[in-house]
C-alpha cells in the first residue's frame, strides 16, 4: 500500500484527500493517517491540510523499494525490485535471483557495496549515499552470442536518460561506458549464464556516478559524476525509473529485430568515437584507426591507416581515443 | 598418499614392495599396511605376499577422489577432484565451484543426482551405483559465441573413450547425444557464464549409461547402455578417466586452432547425420533435408530439397532423424 500511496501523491497536481485514499486501498483513515507518518520518517515531506488532504512537496534520495517502484511506470522492467542498504554486488544478488528464477525484468539496487565489480574485474568504489548501483534481470530467448549487444542498449538507454534528466552532456564511449568531457561518467557490466539453447539469463549492471563531488587524484582526470557536470544534486531513485523507461523501449526494439540495427542510428549519434582516430588494442598488436560508429551486430567500424576496413568485436579488443580524455 | 599408492599399484605389472612404498612416501611398514586395509574396506583386492609385497588384483566400481585420481594421467583435466556419494546435480556443483573460483580442469563426479537435467531442463535419471555424471569446469579465454562447440569437442571425446574402452560402436547425433544403434547412450549439456570481455567459466556436464539393464517401457526404444550393448558391465572410474584424457588432447587441439576445424573430419566420421535425410525444426517451421557433417563452426551442413545449402546452428533448432531411431 505503501508503494501505491506513494504513487497516487506524484502522480497527483495538488491534494489527495484522505477519503480518497480510504476508498482505494478500502482501509480506514487512521491506517492512511499512519502510512504517512511512516513516509514523513523516512524523510518524505507531506503536507496535510483539512478539507484538501495530502501533498507530497519533497522526497528523500533514498532507494527503498516503495520509492523506486512509485516512479517506475514500465511494463516489465523493474517490476520487481530487490533493494539492499548494503550489499557485495548487485551484479553478484541479480545472478543469485537469476539462478533461484526471478522473472525478467527484476531490478536489484543497493545503496552501497562492499565488493562493486567492473569490467576486468577492476573495483567499482561504491560509497553509500552518493551514487547509482543497479542489476537488472533479463531473460531474453536469444542465443548467446547475441547477449554482449545488450550492453549496447543499456549504453544507449543510459545515455538517453541522463541527458533527458540531468542536461548533461552524456555520450557513448564504445562499447559500454557512459562519458562527460571525456570523463567516466557510468559503467556497465553485462554477465550471462547461457547454454546450448542459448541464454538462460542476463544481468546487466550499471553503476552512475551521481552526487559525488571529489575523486582521487590518481582518477580525477579519468572520472567525473553528474553533479560535477551540473553543479545540481538528483534524486537517485528518479534516475533509476528514467534509465529503466528508457532501456524497456530499446530493448523491445532490439528483440523484435534481433539485432541493433534498429538502435544503430540513435547510439552512434551519442557516440564520442564517431569520426575520431582510435588505437585499436588487440591482443599481440596494436593499431590506429578512424571510427566510423557500430553496425548493426554492435561491432565498431573502423578503417586502418591502409585504408583496409575492419569490424571490431568488443570481447577482443580494447580501444583508446588518441586525443582527448576518451 | 592413498592416491599415490593406488596409482603405484595400478602402474605396476607385478608386485609393489612394502620397502619401495615405505621409501617413497617416508612412512612405516604399519602405516603403508593401514592404507591396504582401508583399501581393502572399500573393496580393493589386493594380495599380500611375504618376500615380494602388494598387487592389486581388482578395484571396486566406486567414484571416491582417489580412486579417479589414481585412474587420471591428464596434464590439467580432472586433477582436481570433487566426488560426491549424491548431489543436486554435478552442474550444479561445478557452477558453485566456478564462482569460487575452483580452477580449469576440475572435476565433479557424483554416484548419483537428485535433481539431474539435460538438454531443455528435462530430467535426467541418476540414481546410485549404475552410470557417470560427471562435470568438467572449463576456464577457456574465448569470446562467448565460441563456447557452445566445447559441447562438440566433448561429444567427440566421449565416443572415442567409449568405442576404445569398451568396443561399443557409439556413434555422435549432432550436436551432442551419443548413441548406439540409434539409441541415446550418453547426454552431454554445457553451461556457461561470460561477460562482455568472454567466457569467465563453463561446465560440461555428461551424463553416460553404463551398466543399467533396463528402462523404463516409455524410453527403451530410444535409451540404451554400455551394458546392454555389450553384455559387459565397466568400470565406472576407468571411463572417466578415458573421457578425461581423449577431452584434454581435443581441447587443447580446439583452443590452438579457434575452432573445429581441426577436429571436423574425426567428428564427422563418428557422426550418424552424415549423409541421412535429417528434419529440421526450426522454431515456425520445419524442412527436410539432407546433412553433410559439420563444418568448421560446429553448424550442421544440410543440403534442402530444392537445393538450397544451409548452416544450422544448435542453439535454433532441433534435428530428426526421419528413418531409424535417431
Amino acid at each position: 500500500m505503501k508503494t501505491d500511496i506513494l504513487s497516487m501523491l506524484r502522480k497527483s497536481d495538488g491534494y489527495v484527500s484522505g477519503q480518497q485514499l480510504c476508498e482505494r486501498f478500502h482501509v480506514s483513515r487512521t491506517a492512511v493517517w499512519k502510512v504517512m507518518e511512516q513516509l514523513k520518517e523516512e524523510g518524505y515531506r507531506i503536507e496535510a491540510v483539512r478539507s484538501r488532504g495530502y501533498r507530497l512537496s519533497e522526497s528523500p534520495d533514498i532507494l527503498s523499494v516503495a520509492e523506486i517502484e512509485s516512479r517506475i511506470s514500465t511494463r516489465w522492467a523493474g517490476r520487481n525490485v530487490s533493494s539492499f542498504r548494503e550489499t557485495d554486488s548487485t551484479n553478484v544478488q541479480a545472478r543469485r535471483l537469476g539462478e533461484a528464477g526471478a522473472p525478467h525484468g527484476t531490478l536489484v539496487a543497493a545503496d552501497a557495496q562492499s565488493g562493486g565489480r567492473g569490467r576486468r574485474g577492476r573495483q567499482w568504489e561504491s560509497p553509500p549515499g552518493r551514487d547509482i548501483y543497479m542489476s537488472l534481470l533479463l531473460r531474453p530467448q536469444i542465443p548467446a552470442a547475441q547477449a554482449p549487444m545488450l550492453t549496447l542498449v543499456m549504453a544507449l538507454a543510459v545515455a538517453d536518460a541522463l541527458r533527458e534528466q540531468t542536461g548533461v552532456d552524456a555520450r557513448i564511449k564504445w562499447p559500454n561506458d557512459i562519458v562527460a568531457r571525456g570523463r567516466k561518467l557510468c559503467g556497465i557490466l553485462t554477465e550471462m549464464s547461457a547454454d546450448m539453447d542459448g541464454v538462460r539469463y542476463v544481468v546487466i549492471g550499471v553503476g552512475i556516478n551521481v552526487n559525488g563531488t571529489g575523486f582521487p587524484e590518481e582518477i580525477q582526470e579519468r572520472a567525473t559524476s553528474l553533479a560535477l557536470e551540473s553543479g545540481r544534486r538528483f534524486l537517485r531513485p528518479a534516475l533509476i525509473a528514467a534509465v529503466l523507461e528508457k532501456f524497456e523501449a530499446r530493448y523491445d526494439k532490439f528483440m523484435k529485430e534481433g539485432d541493433l540495427s534498429g538502435l544503430r542510428d540513435d547510439y552512434n549519434a551519442l557516440l564520442v568515437n564517431v569520426g575520431e582516430q582510435v588505437r585499436i588494442l588487440e591482443p599481440g598488436h596494436e593499431y590506429n584507426a578512424i571510427s566510423s560508429g557500430i553496425n548493426g551486430k554492435g561491432e565498431l567500424l573502423v578503417t586502418r591507416e591502409d585504408g583496409r576496413q575492419e569490424a571490431v568485436f568488443a570481447g577482443e579488443v580494447s580501444v583508446r581515443g588518441i586525443y582527448g580524455y576518451v
